[in-house]
């Protein structure tokens, strides 16, 4: 363990984390995280994945750069453009930001869909009831009536109404075979990840480098704003969107600090 | 998740994880904490933490570099030079590297003594067993007969003829806190972490920058290859270690890359 770890582990409630500390924002991950592997919504190695993605935010500068901005704002655009938007949710995500995601499914008018890497029955009914509670009225992802192409069996489950169908797929902390198998599907797909070399912000249309709990409710706050614009605008933005220098934004900011 | 989660969370054995897979020893360390947390001797923050340096050896190309190799040869002087070394065994030490801890202790005449950040005495057994298992024979830190100053109450207890005693001490993977409140009761610091910039590698005497699963065999390697060597031989690797340089090449490597 290192100096992150000066908090006790013994915190029961969020509360107790201490806002004004230096390491607020990753010693609230982590413990939405150890609540959420309590809770059966989140796979131990969700919490793994959660510490990997911390270095990457301690490296950035734990906050959302210009880069970052600029494509949650083209997101939010994709996503009210989009006919059929999809958000899918797995057990981190579900974890850190589920009323978050409720908030944004509502203000682009998007589907919630659990779908996992480690599936479960329990655990996408565990999560569909998380989700609800924190407001979300109808939940997909339990029905998994249609496969992705080229992926082995659990892994490929989604709703044939849902994720099969999107247009649109916002999938935060996806992994890399089924980001591409998405991508190949002719999807436009928005990645939340922090590590900006990994194979699912590589493949993204809309690669988003940024701590989840600091994107979700930045594109809700985009969509809101951009909730009267006509099309024309949307399109504008999403043309002028240039994924490749959001991924090298990242990278050096990584590598070179500011 | 990210593309790095791409095989099963179903292996049970870590035979199982192809030796030649292009993210090993990511897979190998993360399996072992999983087993350690299963078995109970490892804190499911151990997980995060695990996550979290995973994506420092990443940055790092996942190999042990020159100014390491050296920190690490420095760290073998100044063991067999010791008149009381002793390495501090945690969870996620005992998980990752529980045999390899027996060898270096055996090659430089140390002690081993268990010292938990999340103390209880059900784990502080179960990795003293876990460690009986792996070859010990006397393992330390079951009496906590003495306290480390500054420290509250759980995280400063120490055996009196363990740590507390100790002219040199390991602790690979310590917290920020206890590295400081050791370095204050002026003992001779050897540190494992692989964010160069946290505070355990910061104050240590010899900071080293490597994953764990690599630098205790090599420092037991080192050991044996200086057993014969004569008290001036080791004085002069230990004087001539430059600890600014090699926090300097890590910090660099992980910025910059080669």
């Amino acid at each position: 363990m290192s100096d992150y770890d000066t908090v006790s582990a013994d915190v029961e409630h969020e509360e107790e984390i201490p806002a004004d500390h230096p390491r607020y924002q990753d010693l609230l991950t982590r413990h939405r995280i150890e609540t959420g592997i309590e809770k059966g919504i989140t796979h131990l190695q969700g919490m793994h994945a959660e510490g990997r993605g911390s270095a990457f935010d301690y490296l950035l500068g734990e906050e959302t750069i210009p880069s970052a901005d600029t494509a949650e704002r083209a997101a939010a655009a994709h996503l009210l453009l989009a006919d059929q938007p999809v958000l899918s949710i797995n057990g981190n995500v579900a974890a850190l930001v589920p009323g978050e995601m409720v908030d944004l499914a509502s203000a682009v008018g998007a589907d919630l869909e659990v779908n996992l890497f480690n599936r479960t029955p329990e655990r996408v009914e565990a999560i569909a009831e998380h989700l609800r509670e924190h407001g979300a009225d109808e939940v997909k992802g339990l029905t998994a009536d249609a496969r992705i192409p080229k992926l082995d069996h659990q892994r490929a489950k989604v709703d044939a109404d849902g994720i099969y169908a999107a247009d649109v797929v916002l999938v935060p902390l996806e992994d890399g075979d089924r980001a591409e198998a998405l991508q190949e599907m002719d999807k436009t797909e928005i990645v939340i990840d922090l590590n900006p070399l990994s194979r699912s912000p590589q493949v993204a249309a809309v690669p988003i480098v940024d701590n989840i709990i600091r994107a979700v409710p930045n594109m809700t706050e985009h969509a809101r704003d951009l909730a009267d614009a006509d099309e024309a605008e949307l399109r504008s933005i999403v043309d002028e969107f240039d994924r490749e220098q959001v991924l090298e934004d990242a990278e050096a900011r990584i590598r070179n600090g500011l």
